[in-house]
This record gives C-alpha cells, sequence and structure tokens, in this order.
C-alpha cells in the first residue's frame, strides 16, 4: 500500500487529463524513482509556471510574459485576429506555422447546454478590438461542430458593425473534430483557403 | 506557441510514463488553467514526497518512514516473506488484500539482454533476510515470463541453503477470464494444476 504521501500525489495525478488511476501510480512511482531528474525538476517547473504563467491582458493566451510573446512581436501582422474557443487551440495554430497575425482567446464556445452565453466568453473585448482601425480581418478559428459554428455566426453579426472581413477556416476541417486535435497539414490548409462568412 | 515555462513543463510531463507530447500539452494546460485547485497543491505534494518518500532499508518499499508502514506494522505475519520485482507489484498484491507477511524489493528482475544481474538486484540482502529463523516461506511473486521465471529459479537456488520453503504464484485462469480468450501456455497450466472443487 503507498503511505499517504504518495497517495496524495496519485490522487492529484489523477485529475490530470489522460491520466487514470493506473497511469496515475506508474507516473506517481517513476517521480518517485527519479527524484533527481524529474520529480525536483517537475517541481521547479510547476513553481515557476505557477509563479510567472499568466493570461495576456490583451488575447487571453497564457505566457510568463504581458502583453504575451504574440501579442508583443512587431513582426506579427496587427492586421489580422484569429479568434480561437481555447488556448490550446491558439497552440495547435502556431504549430501549423501558417498564420502570422494575432489571437483573440474567446475562453470558450457558446452552448446554451451548458449556460455559456455571450456575457461569460471575450466577446465584448473582441468588438472592441475590432473596431480598431488597424484591424482589417477577423479570422474565426472554431471548431466545425454545431456549437463552433453557431459561435461563429453570433460572432459574425456582432462584428458586422466593425469595419472588417470577417473570415472562417474552409472546410478541410473534418465535421465533428475539435481543432486541438488536428494534424498541422490540415489546419495550415485550412487557415490559407479561409473564405468571407 | 507556448511560452518558454510551460514548453518547460510540457517537457517534463512527457516523460511520464502514460503521457505522450499531445496529452502533456493538455496536462500543462489543465494545470496552468486550475493553478490553485490542481496546480499548487500537485507542487506541494510533489515537494512533500520528494522531501520525505525514501526506500525501506528493510524491504525496499518506498513510503515516508523508516522502516516503511508493513515493516512497521506489528500484525503482518513476520515468517513470511513476498519476492517483488519492483514496488508497482507490491502495490497491487497489497491492493488484493490477501498476503499478510512482509515484502522484499529486487528492484528489477535478472536480465542477460539489459545487463541486469545478481549483484544489481537487492539478492544478497533477501539471503541475508531468509537466515533469520523467525523466516519459514519465501513466496517468489515473480512475472510468468521467461525472465521472471529465471530469476525465480535462481532465487530458489540461492535460497536453498536456507531453512525456509521457498514457493512460486499459482498460474491459471484469470478471475473474470473468459477460456476462448487465454493463450494454451495459461491453459496447460491451469489444468495441469487442477483442484477438486
Amino acid at each position: 500500500m503507498p503511505g499517504p504521501a504518495i497517495e496524495r500525489l496519485i490522487h492529484l495525478l489523477a485529475k490530470l487529463p489522460g491520466l487514470g488511476p493506473r497511469s496515475a501510480r506508474r507516473a506517481a512511482l517513476t517521480l518517485v524513482k527519479r527524484r533527481e531528474a524529474l520529480m525536483e525538476p517537475l517541481v521547479e517547473a510547476l513553481s515557476e509556471a505557477a509563479a510567472s504563467i499568466r493570461a495576456c491582458p490583451l488575447c487571453g493566451n497564457l505566457d510568463s510574459q504581458e502583453p504575451c510573446a504574440i501579442c508583443a512581436d512587431p513582426k506579427r501582422d496587427p492586421s489580422v485576429l484569429c479568434v480561437v474557443a481555447d488556448v490550446a487551440d491558439l497552440w495547435a495554430l502556431e504549430r501549423s506555422g501558417a498564420f502570422r497575425g494575432r489571437y483573440h482567446v474567446l475562453g470558450g464556445i457558446l452552448s446554451a447546454l451548458d449556460g455559456v452565453g455571450p456575457d461569460d466568453l471575450a466577446i465584448a473585448a473582441l468588438v472592441a478590438r475590432a473596431r480598431a482601425p488597424t484591424i482589417t480581418e477577423i479570422v474565426l478559428a472554431l471548431g466545425a461542430t454545431v456549437a463552433g459554428q453557431t459561435t461563429a455566426h453570433y460572432l459574425a453579426d456582432r462584428l458586422a458593425e466593425c469595419q472588417v472581413t470577417v473570415s472562417g477556416l474552409a472546410h478541410g476541417v473534418p465535421v465533428g473534430g475539435e481543432l486541438d486535435y488536428l494534424d498541422e497539414g490540415t489546419l495550415a490548409a485550412a487557415l490559407k483557403a479561409r473564405r468571407p462568412v
């Protein structure tokens, strides 16, 4: 029977996505056995991340600098904003290397079922950003699910008052697919073929 | 693109068994988002485990007390030692609740291929423990693999000089297992070891 200190570690590790009780036990054992090579660096990395990582006040990306590295990068195109539901989607698009503008993280998608309304997402902030004269295009990079497309239509309506082109990812994103699980090639193709909504 | 602090966290999480690069990213994101509920408790649990958990000097179990809770428990039968390859096997046996003696963790199994010889395992310590007059039985709870059985045979030879009964786990049909899906070796072993109902 693992002692209480290990039990507590296993209990917390099992809360991570992708780790069940059995794999959490294996992970805890690996950590305890590889104290210097793995456990101590992980404590340090976690502490550092907990202390330094904040949501970017401009786009909602998570980074240890404010504004985030993408918002602060003068080489990124300031005229195009890519709207994503979640930071994981932003990372997925960055891995594709196909987008050189900036981002706007909504923090979720509209869902009547889960009680997520427009006020629960960073939509007012998006409209405010879209009003800036530098912005010429807003790319809605939302999943090709019913909820994702509902959110995209709602955003297109809200953004109609702004002087911007609103586009969406091209079809090529498999229907029912989540952005985070897509390969980089499909993401790049979908982004390159984006069309006005 | 995740910043360097998150990248480092992802890199370390991906070294845990059961987490690939993609699930390590998801885990890192969950951690950063659930700072107070998950990340900070995990830092604490890891620090505590790193500071307190040691291998038991008697049996090799990992615990925050020395000797471990099992070796220190006066209600455990002091006459039976169960030999396991790894602490994970010890935990598995404890979950079964079927063994009330004490343990001896070898720290691996003999493997010519991986260059693991008798001196790399806690075999001399096992023989020394087996010489104590209190010990009457040694149960070899090693995997039913070629390497596991080779190790068991080697241990039985080494323990022949001690005044102990050396036993091994029974082979048979796993509880809940379908005969149709079992390999022939297991079926043959189960048939050979058949018992009156």
